[in-house]
């Protein structure tokens, strides 16, 4: 079977590779989609970061090279021994974290924040394959009525969604998220979707706010607008909610440190590669906080999975299909160049 | 009576001043002592900051020329029309907020971030003098078995106390202070009035690290150590419950970070007058937080009061006393060459 090998920096390969077959407890999926992320263009362009280079990984004993994806659905062609509640045809989503189950964060339910967490696609190989394996506990099914395309993004849309969770909202909150990317389009839908109806969405770019305009949100321009002083005059001087960084950058944090209302959350939900200036005293004289937040758990698959079946999210205007065979030249280098907003392998092609 | 009367940057006279009279629902104070705060430093040296220049301050209608000092203990001489719970006599710390009552963080019980908070001593006339006048709500009465200096460190001790409870910590909890300045203090003796028993204090001063080891406190020298590589080894890899800083320096934020359990606070008790370079990405990967702190409330001041009259506070080492006559000269240039930690004025002298 064809899939997209990462051998290191700069180096991924479209080959031919032994098709896997599930061992006890494993589920074979025929991959639908894969989504492409920020973490596999990190891998490509600067990596391996989070991929072992040599050191087999404790959990799934994996090193390079592996293929990349751990953003996919596809649907079950057969179960390993002992598996008994799914079966071959079924329609899945999955959640790619492996984890120890005996470390605190495990213990307490928080296997997001395992201490030798794995992933499926980073130390297993991923579903940028015609097939790929995976432990049953990472399956979830998907009803009819959620799309194959739209069950790949289940995993970024839950990463947006435990990062709203994050924020302590209720649906009277006002929020401010900081990004109109896939993660900052994660966000609005969840929020909406826990019935915030004051939100904006603060976005310098003009292709990325038309865009998410385009699905009902509404947005501010930073360059043009002074976020702090709209924010205090909508507010009577009483601040959002909640604010949200899935930006990363400097003048992010700064304006929604100043925008957020006492004793409330700034999430970050951002790969920040260096230290950034933050102006501490904003937490001080409020008694703010910044949050951060990473992945997922079971509890956020679900609820973007119910939020889905209603018909709650919306891939018109950011999301499209590239093939497998092209994944570098025109997946990898079109997200980098900033041509494409959100792109799904699809291994058929 | 003679006042510590602030007339703006670099300008403080000791002065005859009219003795004031307490109005309906005051009481005036027998000023006993009255600690220097860093505030106060601020804006002898780079004031005026809270101290209002011109405009009257909205709670208190007053500005300059004000008479300083906000941490302060005394004793009743006088009580305004319609006081009928306190009396002449009683021995009394003051919690110097005054709040509008109104706001939302007045409403939630919050008033420590009330939106037009004034405090007196820096938006009215405080106890850097023999007598001074206080609304009957910032009463607080010492039972005999704590001592009227003591008393007047309720405020600061208050302060730290807040930040403790900001930590979420019980006593079973790990937690590291950074900077052992009076804060720094405070708060170690707050943990430890908690019930916490494993607590360093990480201070690059010797003097500092050897002024609250005479209190029984066990310490970490940063310039010398590894802190989050013996963290990591002492925890196991689980890190730390809370870490408080009480430094306000890069250094510090980053250390502490570093040895912060995931899903833990660093609680930020410190006045950073610029950014700092902040790695956010140890929040992000750990879903740890900062939380700012400020003031107290009065529950807080409940505690300590409580934990004081239990002979829980110590003041050995680290608490002076300076006349009122001399406060520039031996108190504020003193304490602003760090030649002492905490310093209280005496107006009788």
């Amino acid at each position: 079977m064809r899939a997209a090998v990462y051998y290191g920096k700069n180096k991924v390969a479209i080959e031919d590779v032994p098709e896997p077959s599930p061992g006890p407890g494993e589920v074979k999926v025929k991959v639908s989609r894969n989504g492409i992320c920020g973490t596999d263009l990190h891998e490509y362009y600067d990596g391996p970061i989070f991929i072992p280079p040599t050191e087999p990984h404790p959990l799934t004993h994996k090193c390079l090279p592996l293929t990349l994806g751990h953003e996919f659905s596809g649907v079950i062609t057969e179960v390993g021994a002992g598996v008994t509640d799914v079966r071959e045809g079924d329609r899945v989503t999955v959640e790619p974290i492996y984890r120890c189950g005996k470390c605190r964060p495990c213990r307490t339910g928080h296997y997001n924040l395992c201490n030798v967490i794995g992933f499926h696609g980073l130390m297993a190989d991923g579903g940028m394959a015609e097939y790929t394996v995976v432990p049953r506990n990472q399956i979830h099914q998907l009803p009819d009525s959620i799309s194959l395309e739209m069950g790949a993004l289940v995993e970024p849309l839950s990463v947006a969604y435990h990062a709203a969770v994050m924020g302590e909202v209720d649906d009277q909150s006002r929020a401010l998220i900081y990004g109109a990317g896939p993660i900052g389009i994660g966000l609005w839908f969840a929020l909406r979707g826990m019935g915030l109806t004051e939100i904006d969405v603060v976005e310098p770019s003009e292709i990325r706010r038309k865009s998410i305009e385009a699905l009902g949100a509404r947005t501010l321009d930073p360059t043009s607008v002074d976020i702090p002083g709209l924010i205090d005059e909508r507010t009577k001087g009483d601040g959002v909610d909640a604010a949200f960084d899935a930006a990363g950058v400097t003048p992010a944090v700064e304006s929604a440190l100043a925008c957020l209302g006492e004793r409330r959350p700034l999430v970050s939900v951002a790969i920040y590669d260096k230290p950034l200036p933050t102006p501490l005293i904003q937490l001080v004289l409020r008694e703010r906080r910044i949050q951060g937040t990473i992945c997922y758990t079971k509890d956020d698959y679900k609820a973007v999975i119910g939020l889905m079946a209603k018909g709650h999210y919306d891939t018109t205007g950011w999301v499209e299909d590239v093939s497998l065979s092209r994944v570098v030249e025109d997946g990898f280098e079109q997200l980098k160049a900033g041509q494409k907003m959100k792109l799904l392998v699809d291994p058929s092609s």
